[in-house]
């Protein structure tokens, strides 16, 4: 049966784009969207914001103070997040939450379904941070901003965007989006397959993954993974896809 | 005449790979070079080190002792480096000094021509040293290797291959290759594209560029450039091929 | 009682070193030792590589094959550190355990009796990593070297002090030293007070924690914390001696 | 003549003060002298600010528009600025310019006299660009405080206390400040003796130099240089006294 299935499922390449905040990890999956034009309806963003957990009472009176620190990978839901980059892998239809950043909850009866997808590019500050789902990832990407271009961008972002004053934004930032980019988001940038310097304004960087992924969409899937030999040491530690999908099909 | 003769001509597309000493930026140019397989006769690899100048009597001397800078920008024949990338840019046949390590010098009438190349691989510490010479480029890498590592590496090819002993490797290494990154190679690192961490062992990284150079082979020359549309500060301050050439015919 | 025998005993100023492997601890300890000539009587050097555990049967295997992480925090006794810098810190006599590097265990019935230290300077590669262990410290300093001539000098020392070859040393660095060194001493550096960098060779900064030091053991001993007013958030959280210690006199 | 006068002058200590925009060295100055209390008065802040040169009227017009590099070495008058560190070397009296930051312009007729300091605090972006400089400071210090906050600090600031808008804020931070702290004030932080990090808030770090002053202050000025015996590397090459001053007068 499995085996059957297996013929008509497409296993999708993941590509994993981390840095801090501001640094310009949407943009540039935007970027490549829009560069591959009439090619992208298969290639999808999801963001690792999509899976912040539901937020307890307790959790909700802090984050309306200001005072909970959405930059912890505590305050993501692993789990989900896991069996949603194993089901894409395999190729299975899955349902990202609707997360409402007002009431800081998932909106209830409300997801987006991804079905058939070739390429996933899944973006977020900490998506480097778990070591199984790390090694879900066929491309690692980390986008390195400096800090200080990352809080100037994020204050104008959040200043004409997001309608706050000046004091909450370098309150927050300080408090917060620093330490655990510090703490968390730093240390991952080891795990990175490349390191894109700059952002969104860099065109080279991104037209190199625009034709990688091309490349993808043109090929056959079997032909998806990486096309070097892998006789590395990374590649047998990191880049091998493992087995804590319960449920996943090996192709 | 010659804009007769640019019909024929194949413009170069010319890749840059910097990084400190024992970064891996050598083994990444082979290693994308094996993996192109049939198909690399037209992608050749050109080393900084190959336009040395040829040392004084003076120079000799310190060289003799161990005390010549040979990691300074001053070591190395800018003009005729600039004159050859230009060369190739344009698809003229090149001539490139065949520079002994031994007598410090340019073995007189012994030179590989290089005629007809699509793609080259220029691999040096201070290739994006030069703003002139680092316009040229079409993508510029930088291999990211931390320094403990690369000194490590460093010691156990100079014992193995170089017949040194661990002294004077460290003390030139102290005295002259670390100095010289600090001050001049690693400042240039803001000038890449791509940054590579690791080096060799990084085979997403290497299979990126493999792929991206087998479809410029496929491509007619005239779409050697990079295929986005170039919108970018960075591509009009930094990557537009300028007009420093004398005789750079554009095509 | 204990109220009587406060009057008699003497608070230890503890000034903690940290920094990578070969980065110059323990020279700056010694120097300053040095430098204060006659009045070194009551100002000693303990060293958290005395705290490191027995080893278990197991552990004592992979240490004969050199597959035993001496770098890890677990390779410490926190606990009995610990309780020792509480007794320093209290002004009573502490037994240092006198470690033997060849057979990996204490030696028994050996210590070193530190009794009446006016001033103890604690090195060690991880002596800022336990958060209860670091807040017991009156000044914290981080022997700040590059990581390639730390292991430039830790290759001399090992081949030329502990008989060991390149293959070795290298191995061990890259293997353990390293990797540890990123993972649990670098991101402590956070917490020092003052960063000496260069090590045993930076004299001015030796020269004034020399001062310091003279300065201590001239002031009677209530006045040996800091002069200063604290109204600092750092001294607030960081640098009050805490409760954790179970018989800590305050005087 | 000049020895006899010798006896009665007093050489200056001369303590530089290293860092970026915000990084809390005039703050950290300030406290010391705060902490130093009633025998501040023989100790005394100079800024680098205070010498910048007189702008040129094109000059004067891009400063206008907020296009002129306020933050670049060319920016300052540093043969003026030598020539007062020399003579306060000395002890002789100087004229400090009183520099106008709202027409860019030195005051005419209106300067600082020191005289007779026995310590001066010498702070600025840059103080430890210029070679010549460096040499003539008895301690170099480089308060080191994160890009980051640096930049949150300068926003705070150039709000409240300068009358800016944020528009303006970030634009001269990151076309002018940012760039030259990275290419001219970052590279020289490997010429200081001690780093400071965190700035203001490090009241052990300035504890330390509050009683190194006081020292200076307390002992004859023939000792007012290191007292430690000088036999390292860095000393004979960066700390001692050069003859760039025509008419230093060794004491």
């Amino acid at each position: 049966m499995v085996q059957r299935n297996a013929i008509f499922r497409r296993q999708a390449y993941l590509i994993a784009v981390a840095g801090g905040t501001a640094s310009g990890k949407t943009t540039v999956c935007h970027n490549i969207i829009n560069h591959l034009g009439d090619t992208n309806k298969r290639v999808v963003i999801i963001s690792q914001d999509s899976f912040y957990r539901n937020l307890t009472a307790e959790d909700l009176a802090l984050a309306k103070k200001g005072d909970y620190n959405f930059d912890h990978p505590d305050a993501f839901d692993d789990a989900l997040f896991k069996q949603v980059l194993c089901d894409l892998k395999e190729g299975l239809p899955v349902k990202i939450p609707c997360y409402d950043f007002k009431t800081h909850a998932r909106v209830v009866g409300k997801e987006e379904i991804i079905d058939n997808a070739d390429v996933v590019l899944i973006e977020g500050i900490l998506v480097f941070y778990d070591p199984e789902i790390r090694k879900l990832f066929d491309m690692r990407i980390f986008v390195d901003t400096d800090s200080d271009i990352r809080l100037a961008r994020r204050v104008q972002r959040d200043l004409t965007e997001r309608g706050r004053n000046i004091a909450q934004v370098l309150h927050q930032y300080t408090t917060f989006v620093k330490p655990a980019f510090d703490d968390f988001c730093f240390p991952t940038k080891k795990y990175a397959d490349l390191i894109i310097p700059r952002g969104a304004e860099n065109i080279i960087a991104i037209g190199l993954l625009v034709q990688r992924i091309q490349e993808i969409l043109r090929s056959p899937r079997s032909s998806s993974t990486n096309s070097l030999d892998s006789d590395g040491k990374q590649s047998d530690e990191e880049n091998h896809v493992p087995s804590i999908c319960g449920d996943f099909t090996p192709h």
